[in-house]
């Protein structure tokens, strides 16, 4: 075996102050994109306004914006106002509050978008799942038909939690929170949502059947006129100031914490996911963070201005693109025709029947039940697939809050069975300087007198005493195998790489392991501590217990040192055993 | 740079089946130690006795007991004996119950667990810390001085609620949840409780004082025989069954509940971690589910005849460790002096005075207040410290479960962080073979043109945006470099061998990071893909889309053929540059 000269030993530093390494973490995970990266190394006056850009986008477009570009944009605009005003009306149906209300709500919103917010493609509007959500929480404690002023007002006030919440999560960049909904919860939430709705619209379509029990062109559409006046009234006017509605009583204040709390999740995983991907496509990269504070202010002024929650919904957006936008000026077009309607057409909407707005709504949920994605799930990954099911059943057959929580849930005790169930695995040599899984590489061979292993996660309370008890079964495995091959161990070698951090509980653990090792004559050897680890490990002493002279830089170094101090009696028996 | 041949070409094997695959990460999962180790390649005879030895360890011991041994544990018997009977009333007082109670609970409990436990050294009896728990769930609805027999019987209660939890967790092999409450955890939460039992009883004895304002010996004691009468009456006889008084009405059903579940789980890692840190000083291993289903069992059985909550203290197991005990007779020894002493001296200790209690309860507890382990924990970890803290200042201000959930929560979101935040580094070259962190190694060298990058954890949806992120930001901060030192990446080679397994939102990000790359001409090199994660890229075609020359084995190999397809022209303006 070679001897390969490093150009460095370990690393024995003493430990960073922790001042340092807090700082270090902090930075890692609230700001592990680096928002500020542009005003490194420059001057005051450029930095503050490069800041202001940073955190008003608009500023730092609209000086650039041309006719040209508003050619586009004034296209786009148009077109999703022509979506805007149907979509609009039929969500504000699924959520039982006035039609008039799903107009405001892509009235004020893009407007406040197109100052905040940075995805140039995302096209605001409210979306089916929160309407329901929120209906179906709110609806509770008050029914439409009971209090239809209070129903709406708590609308509000959920609106207005759900945007403090947004904003909040944004402002501390916390938005890594909505990745814990993974793309199966959201593919399994979609779906379920879809077909929900889908079988209320059926329910509504049958009742308008009771009317004419003939199917024909003719028949429908007499029960459809005569069925008009079910349709609400339309006025004309701009939205009015909403704050007077909102309502923080005790009585209701569960209900539409739970409605805000639960469609915040909702919608930033939905809106910022969509406005991710298609930023994507023109390779732009988009911060989570910012998108959050931009979509939450919106709602906050949303929610004082008689509108309900709004997002960035995925028809409306991909329309927005295929049109040609090219900035946030699309979204005040929208909003500027949606005055236009709200000033002087909105009478005429008021005559949209209920099943042309049906059929709206079908058409549109029909495309989130994802039927293929859910299939490459089940061949790829079948707790993926468990994890969608989880929310498409749950959200199905019992609440929405409640398959969310079970989807999320199973998700997050798989996220923990990762943590308390590190994999490790027993190395063997590949080539004279690689060493690999010998269950992956069947044919790599193993030193005899040594067991190498390497661990590939945190050690930590939820894992200590699994990876001890694995690392004495691997040992116990080794020299409990038939004659010719067992293996009598006088060194493990733990390749510690792998192990990006470790707490008390841990470096407790090595201990502990280090003493049950000792008991049985064998040394433990580690390679390649990474820097924390490292440092932990000397602050605790356990680099003082087993000695300077047991760490190593590459495994190779350390079984060169090995196999010198092996006991020579034994060595002589001894040749390189091939793995059967 | 030299050319090492590898025996193999990168594992391309087809994966392998989801059964398969099922099989062996539930018995990862669930049977980390392979409990059953010792009956394979066994007849079945063999097999039979072996398992009835494993469940039942009496079987196991019992037969080649000796009088030689029993010597031993007849004298560690009756020392632990000697300290139940003063700590039985005790507890019982601290609780709040009939002291005879503390008394039952070393009598049965014993005898169940010398048959169903294996460890040698633990000695069985009742803690102060659940005493107190319990005492102060269950007095949210019952005052003991309103109706004792409604309270006792919900503390028999609970502690079935109990034993059926700790033993179904056990036979489950759930006992790794246990592992949640780590040590940093338990020092907290052990020291607010016994700071919070000590001013309990300061405040009992400064009542005490009422009766007497001198200090001195005479008045003391005189004040101390007056108040004899406030000591219960201790009545001779076993344990009566309670079967009758267990109550699962639905008024109560809450605090029962709630008192169970926590006191099952704070006297499962007590007992477990104490039997271990014993058996680990003998070099013993202890399989903490069998011992879950003995400490269960022996509280199911305890609460149907008038025990309460009993597990293996520190103290107790300490004293029949000292005092020489071989095996888990010792406990029947206790158990058999407790007999007596039921049957015939029971109305003696009744005399017991109230201060005399009060002492030993403070004698013990001060002992459990661990400075030491604190200030430890201070100068070596302080996210641990922090932990340990919140469970010491929330049980002593605030209340033991909120300590509790606020010390578990905290050490949740740094598991979570750990899962949310993986360590990425980038790699600089050592020697030919060996490639380590820049940050640690600052000497190591880069390779122009190549940007070599280390992930340590899975891949999944609660870190794979930040994953993304994270690589494009080092791409980034590797071509805004200065001048002489900016690196024109062309390749970028991860190394996969830290990623332990990838879910289909990891392989989402991967396609979209690939993408983001492409348009920055950079191409994708994977290094040393781990089994688990080579089958989940196969069965989602990234390996196709990459193309399987695009998976090399180590970095080197990688390195060498990236290097040979170096754009010719600009490779000749380059020189390895060291790091500053």
């Amino acid at each position: 075996m070679g001897s390969p000269k490093s150009l460095h030993g370990v690393n024995f530093a003493p430990p960073r102050s922790f001042g340092t390494v807090l700082k270090a973490n902090l930075k890692e995970t609230l700001f592990p994109d680096d928002p500020f990266y542009e005003f490194k190394n420059e001057k005051l006056s450029k930095r503050i306004l490069k800041g202001i850009q940073y955190f008003v986008p608009i500023c730092q477009w609209l000086p650039k914006y041309n006719f040209g570009l508003f050619k586009f944009d004034l296209l786009a605009g148009i077109t999703i106002a022509s979506l805007a005003i149907p979509q609009g009306i039929s969500y504000a149906k699924l959520a039982e509050l006035p039609p008039i209300i799903g107009l405001y709500s892509s009235f004020v919103p893009p407007l406040v978008y197109a100052i905040f917010g940075s995805s140039k493609h995302l096209a605001v509007g409210t979306v089916a799942t929160c309407s329901l959500i929120m209906a179906e929480s709110i609806q509770q404690k008050v029914k439409p038909e009971d209090n239809m002023q209070l129903y709406v007002g708590l609308f509000y006030t959920a609106t207005l939690i759900s945007g403090l919440l947004q904003t909040a999560l944004g402002v501390f960049r916390l938005g890594f929170l909505v990745d814990f909904l993974s793309h199966s919860t959201i593919t399994g939430f979609m779906g379920g949502t879809a077909l929900v709705i889908c079988l209320q619209q059926l329910k509504g379509m049958l009742g308008l059947k009771h009317f004419t029990s003939h199917t024909d062109v003719v028949h429908v559409l007499r029960a459809v006129f005569e069925n008009r006046k079910e349709v609400g009234k339309l006025s004309k006017g701009i939205n009015p100031p909403s704050l007077n509605l909102i309502n923080f009583s005790p009585e209701y204040i569960s209900v539409v914490l739970k409605a805000g709390i639960v469609t915040a999740m909702v919608s930033l995983a939905e809106g910022i996911a969509i406005g991710r991907s298609f930023s994507m496509m023109d390779n732009e990269q988009i911060d989570g963070n910012k998108e959050m504070v931009a979509i939450g202010l919106m709602n906050i002024v949303g929610s004082l201005t008689s509108c309900y929650l709004s997002t960035g919904p995925f028809s409306k957006t991909a329309v927005n693109h295929n049109a040609g936008c090219r900035s946030q000026m699309s979204n005040v077009v929208m909003s500027l025709c949606m005055l236009l309607t709200l000033l002087f057409l909105a009478p005429l909407f008021g005559y949209t029947p209920l099943v042309a707005l049906a059929a709206i709504i079908m058409s549109a949920m029909l495309g989130l039940i994802d039927y293929e994605k859910a299939y490459h799930l089940y061949k790829t990954d079948k707790f993926d697939f468990l994890i969608c099911m989880a929310a498409f059943f749950g959200v199905a057959f019992i609440s929405m809050d409640m398959g969310l929580m079970m989807s999320v849930g199973l998700a997050l005790v798989r996220a923990l069975l990762y943590v308390a169930r590190p994999p490790t695995c027993k190395l063997g040599t590949i080539t004279n300087t690689a060493f690999r899984d010998v269950e992956q590489y069947p044919g790599s061979k193993q030193t005899p007198g040594m067991l190498i292993l390497k661990l590939g996660s945190p050690i930590y309370f939820p894992n200590s005493n699994y990876v001890r008890e694995r690392i004495l079964r691997w040992v116990r495995d080794e020299q409990s195998l038939e004659n010719s091959k067992r293996n009598e161990i006088e060194y493990l070698i733990l390749d510690f790489g792998g192990v990006t951090s470790i707490d008390i509980t841990g470096v407790e653990t090595l201990f502990e392991t280090r003493r049950s090792l000792a008991a049985k004559s064998i040394k433990i050897i580690l390679v390649n501590p990474r820097l924390g680890v490292m440092e932990k490990l000397i602050v605790t002493r356990f680099i003082d217990v087993i000695g300077k002279e047991s760490v190593f830089l590459t495994i190779e170094e350390a079984i060169e040192s090995c196999r010198f101090s092996l006991n020579s009696s034994s060595q002589t028996k001894r040749e390189d055993v091939e793995i059967a």
